[in-house]
């Protein structure tokens, strides 16, 4: 008996109908946003992450030579992709461009909960515009999406910070600090011993009074506590961007999803600009749950023109665990609408069950019928494991009156109906309507 | 500047957007049938197919070493993951088991018109029935998904065959014919010269004779002519159960679209019983566009309770050919129902047009806005490149005057409705309501 790879999930009817019920609904926002589904490739070269994806991505890296001798690798992360399909068509593409889509990454990391070998994102990303609007568009439609899957203001909220706030700050101390590192430094905040945050921002640079100092600003999560430590013009600019892509995200409708939180500052290494991450209000989900933000030097650092660019990534694990603990999860129960019961060897019977089904499928309904020769009770107790909500029950009795069965699943009722006229001219006929 | 890597394709929204129309009209036809979706890794170990799949697919595997050294591959079809996790929760699925998926497969082949390295198929299979039933409804899905798609019975036919009548006519002629072997070449009856063939059938052990001979009872077509031949048990066994099948697919509604074709085959080892292929009536297309079949041993053989089994596995890319040569691929061209157009920088053109926005965007209204800070022209262009249907025009003097301008884009006629009211109770105002 085989098993599946480690890290890698089967999913079985129940469990992928409640995710296709997510995955639709994020879906759905992102079309009535205006975003764009495209459709990317599951293997690239090595060389696009080895280059542009920082350590951690390529140390997880799934990559191998093809029997060409082509170094490749199952990609880890869309954006070197979409990045990549942006250069490639960048004098036709109508800016600006807003793409999404739905598909696996593979990383070669811990399995624990909420993480896999192969997981599920959502990608939104637009091209082409610097604007706050652009920031704003992305943070409204994250929280949209997450509203669209039932989770109120009391479930979620989007720490909000803005990359040139932190490298400013950074910056403004002087010294010979690696800003890289000390943003790493940062995003690790939550996820480690303070003595251990400390010893990062002190290995990236940092004296032990400045690091002090710094981390107490963001602490404050104060804009006018940041422009006193650090009045650089590339901190106001920070400072008014950041609020300039607040005030449009609440024109939208979402500012109440949203706190400014300077301590967030994303892992990855080409963020630019506005960074954000959605955490579970309660934190009974202890981690991040996604997140996005402005990577404007992305587009140009593969070879395109310089394009400013704005994303967020919504993964099907993470997010999981937020609906499952707010108990919005969708149900999981089989749905049926039809069970086409076969009484009988006859002829008669195989044609009337079959064109019965036929016509209910042509209507647009969930429709099953006996594929197996079963007995009757065999026929019943499989349309109840799937959940059907009418039985039509085709039989040599019946037929000789002319009629079949109809039966309500649920309250169990029955009666009969003229066999020429079922369906008839019903889109959906249930007991109520035969009765 | 990067490319994908060879035989791989990236899909843009126009092309995207026409195959998601596709790949919806298959799965919702599946749904209707009652098949239920799954979810598959891409990954699997590389022995699942190297025992299970047979030379051809083996030769074209992507595999390669994992970080803790397991052996894994690609996968390169669906059928042995499914079959596995069939085997995984043997007990507890009801039976008939029906699920369907559509995903990418990778092949290390031969790039050339409809046929990549990377590819989608939509696979759909039944497990735990060997009944004739069971194989129409695979028949009948498979060709209603086609006509689902626009497709008439004079654009395309299922060649409909049996793997036991080639297997038992075989055996009868005797000798030691190499049956799988005989059945590969029959398989490549249409796609080589007629020499190649008939030194095929020579090389799995047949007579010149006795090659001749079979030839002619498979090209007649003929299931008397067949049981003439070969009338063994095995042989009337099957030519009842071919029989027994098409006349269940008759009652389904499809019988139009089958073709009786014993030089039908299929290339892969595991099928035993009915098979099939769908054709390209006028012969455009010339290769098979996708096939499909009874494979009863293969559950057994990866490890689980005999289990009789029959699925049919659609590809994106041939299918893709048909709709082509018969015109009826979906329009490629991208559709907004509106564009929120912003003129002049005060807060109150910020606010209106973002509510607009929010507001037609919560009535499934696929709505874009300004995210760039264009002036009128350069939002018009746009709007008219991603063919918004209506345009919302929120400018300074018509604010003055508490109104917006409606402008439809088909004809260009615009009009001006009050702000307050707009979009007020319509779902989907457009300037024929508000004029």
């Amino acid at each position: 008996m085989y098993d599946h790879v480690k890290g890698v999930r089967d999913f079985y009817p129940n469990e992928m109908g409640a995710r296709r019920a997510v995955i639709d609904s994020l879906e759905d926002v992102a079309r009535r946003y205006g975003f764009r589904e495209i459709g990317t490739p599951a293997i690239e070269s090595a060389d696009l992450y080895i280059e542009k994806s920082g350590e951690e991505i390529v140390e997880e890296l799934y990559s191998f030579e093809d029997e060409s001798g082509r170094h490749v690798a199952l990609t880890p992360e869309l954006t070197p992709t979409v990045a990549r399909m942006v250069v490639a068509k960048q004098q036709e593409l109508a800016k600006p461009i807003k793409w999404f889509s739905t598909r696996p990454f593979w990383r070669y990391e811990q399995v624990q909960q909420g993480r896999y070998r192969e997981f599920y994102q959502l990608n939104a990303d637009i091209f082409g515009s610097g604007e706050p609007a652009a920031d704003a568009e992305i943070l409204a439609l994250a929280a949209d999406a997450l509203t669209g899957l039932g989770l109120g203001s009391e479930d979620f909220e989007f720490r909000v910070s803005h990359r040139d706030i932190l490298g400013g700050m950074l910056e403004s101390i002087g010294g010979d600090a690696d800003v890289q590192e000390a943003i790493r430094a940062v995003d690790k905040r939550e996820k480690v011993e303070e003595g251990e945050y400390y010893g990062l921002l002190e290995d990236a640079g940092l004296g032990r009074e400045d690091a002090r100092e710094f981390d107490g600003v963001l602490s404050s999560g104060d804009l006018e506590t940041v422009l006193e430590f650090a009045g650089t013009d590339r901190v106001e600019r920070a400072v008014e961007n950041l609020r300039a892509v607040l005030g449009a995200a609440e024109n939208l409708g979402v500012g109440e999803h949203l706190t400014l939180s300077l301590e967030t500052a994303r892992g990855l290494d080409y963020y630019t600009g506005v960074v954000f991450e959605c955490f579970d209000s309660t934190g009974e989900v202890s981690r991040s749950v996604f997140g996005g933000g402005r990577y404007d030097d992305l587009i140009e650092s593969v070879g395109g023109q310089p394009t400013p660019a704005v994303g967020v990534a919504p993964g099907l694990a993470p997010l999981s665990l937020l609906l499952d603990r707010a108990g919005v999860w969708p149900d999981e129960a089989i749905s049926t609408d039809y069970y086409v019961l076969r009484v009988g060897e006859s002829d008669r019977v195989a044609q009337v069950a079959a064109r019965i089904t036929r016509e209910l499928r042509s209507r647009g309904q969930v429709t099953e019928t006996d594929v197996s020769g079963r007995s009757f009770g065999a026929q019943m107790s499989y349309a109840d494991s799937i959940g059907a909500e009418t039985v039509v029950i085709v039989g040599e009795q019946d037929l000789a009156n002319d009629e079949v069965t109809i039966k309500d699943m649920r309250g169990g009722d029955q009666t009969t109906a003229p066999v020429e006229n079922f369906p008839g001219a019903y889109d959906r006929p249930t007991y109520d309507d035969v009765a």
